[in-house]
């Protein structure tokens, strides 16, 4: 298991100098950010990407993400362009020596809110999941005012996008991920670039979108749609655990005995009632996550890849991007640090006694 | 065991809502800091202190120290009355409930380092301490130019107190340890407060001054001096790691073992040659300790004290007290509570199964 850490490139108030400063801090986790999506990602990009973060003493561990094009999506007819484009991209990325692409296949929105910066009582705030107030929401009838996506779209634009998803139920959209998948997996195999689907955030239908990678069952699905651990999945275990009905230890380590676990997002979350859910600091006692429980499956299995916090809270006075700030996932990470530690000694010392 | 974390009062740039905003964080290490050394502390100022850090929903775990007058030291005839006044502190601090007190019996100076801004090579600064740039320093022939010392004294004040102090060797050194603990212990223990000494830091003589508190014999020597868990010690792991020939945690289990652990430092040390060293990141793979076996004696010995994160490094441009800025100690800390975590849940998961 290897700790990383999100960075958001050279306009990333959060720099890699403050990264590599964090006790036990390895890997990057990044993107090249300003390609729009469905265009290739050049090998000279990739490169210098690399080189950046290679001369701060860290390297790449993760790409996080290469985003899918709506129309691979929606299954229109342009998505093979969309496709040979995404897979020109990890030929350059498997020509760099990148291992692993995190993606998802979430409709319109990825992660969803209702609140970015809600205040807990120890002063920090947080970003939040409020049932009834995501229900009251209705994106495509009036002015959108979802945290975090209300510029991303025109209202035109966006009404388009819904219109066009009507045609595009569960099924369909399996469909269409099942296309893509068939489509890039020798690619992805043939450039040595495991992929690490990311579950839906939270993982169920928003806004009668459709949503599909929801739980154990749908990843179980999901591997058997090329038999290959280069089809894998990024174990987002705050996403998974933000539906209540959904056991996220027991998610990571059926997926981990699979060996289909290709990097580890350790968020928690704290439910609050419902579908509702606060984004709580990583501590276990603090969210709903046993988060000993997650590291210490990650060590059972023996799981190499990369593993980093997730959102933190806002703490100390920062400001930034909501979820990506320094000094909570720093503590998140360190924290981490803490249960590998002690994870790895425990099984050497079992190991040798027994 | 609690996590705390050491306050400075209202002048410290790190503030109470910064501390509670560190997950996990529950104790505060503080003292009344305007009060001279020798001077009884009233009731009404620890009253106050105590009001302030649980208006911040913390609460007074250890009070970082009660000085002790250079004449106690020095064993002179006026150290009755500033036994007294010693004593009577005591008695107020056990009136507001105060738990645990940390002092320490060294010499003129307390810690001592040959830097307080090494920079490593992540760009961090650290404290360090260099056997060569000590042994050049002659801190009473000419102007003192000991780091974090400078301003402490007159060059006037500094030649007498070492003038005196050539009285003093190592066994008149404990005589008056044990005149003093004899003198304070059973008022402390009647007020219910824990003493804990805290070791010498580094743990052997600097320019010619005496120093006893030095490893595990000096320990056992010195709990003995008056038999009662109340004359216990502050374990702190990185000052008896200082020496190479001390095993920090070996004295660390001997104590818990003998209930004399009444406090813990979680320090981490560097060892780089002879008896230098540079204070690094508490992560075990960035020092000397293996931090895991220090938590994992608390745990297994049933720790109910506190335990902080100590001196820590000065990261992300941060500027402040040297080895007590928020940020390091803040990751020290939750890399600490990780490593509990971890141990605490093994431990029930082995009762469990045996």
């Amino acid at each position: 298991m290897e700790m990383s850490f999100r960075w958001y490139g050279h306009d990333d108030p959060v720099t890699l100098k403050n990264i590599r400063q964090i006790p036990g801090m390895k890997g990057i986790v990044t993107a090249v950010y300003d390609i729009p999506v469905g265009q290739p990602w050049p090998l000279e990009r990739i490169e210098k990407l690399k080189a950046d973060v290679e001369a701060e003493g860290l390297h790449i561990s993760v790409i996080e993400s290469v985003p899918v094009h709506e129309d691979i999506k929606l299954g229109k007819p342009t998505r093979d362009k969309y496709i040979a484009a995404y897979k020109e991209t990890l030929v350059n990325l498997g020509k760099a020596g990148i291992p692993v692409v995190c993606y998802n296949f979430m409709p319109v929105f990825d992660w969803t809110r209702s609140q970015l910066d809600y205040e807990l009582p120890d002063g920090s705030t947080a970003l939040i999941f409020k049932q009834e107030d995501i229900d009251r929401m209705d994106p495509i009838s009036g002015e959108l005012s979802l945290p975090g996506w209300d510029s991303s779209y025109t209202k035109e634009g966006l009404t388009t996008l819904f219109e066009e998803y009507k045609e595009v139920d569960e099924e369909k959209l399996w469909e269409n991920l099942e296309y893509f998948i068939k489509a890039i997996m020798p690619t992805a195999e043939a450039a040595g670039v495991k992929m690490a689907i990311h579950p839906d955030d939270p993982p169920y239908s928003i806004f009668g979108l459709p949503r599909i990678i929801t739980g154990g069952e749908a990843l179980n699905r999901f591997i058997k749609l090329y038999d290959s651990e280069y089809n894998g999945v990024t174990l987002c275990v705050g996403s998974f655990a933000s539906d209540p009905k959904n056991d996220a230890v027991a998610i990571l380590k059926d997926m981990l005995a699979k060996k289909r676990v290709n990097f580890v997002h350790a968020r928690n979350v704290k439910l609050t009632g419902g579908k509702s859910f606060e984004e709580s600091a990583h501590l276990s006692e603090m969210g709903s996550i046993d988060m000993y429980e997650v590291v210490k499956a990650c060590v059972d299995y023996d799981f190499q890849g990369a593993i980093r916090p997730d959102h933190g809270r806002m703490i100390w006075g920062e400001t930034g991007r909501p979820g990506y700030g320094l000094y909570d996932r720093a503590l998140g990470a360190t924290y981490l640090n803490g249960l590998y530690e002690a994870c790895v000694k425990a099984k050497k010392a079992a190991e040798a006694k027994a």
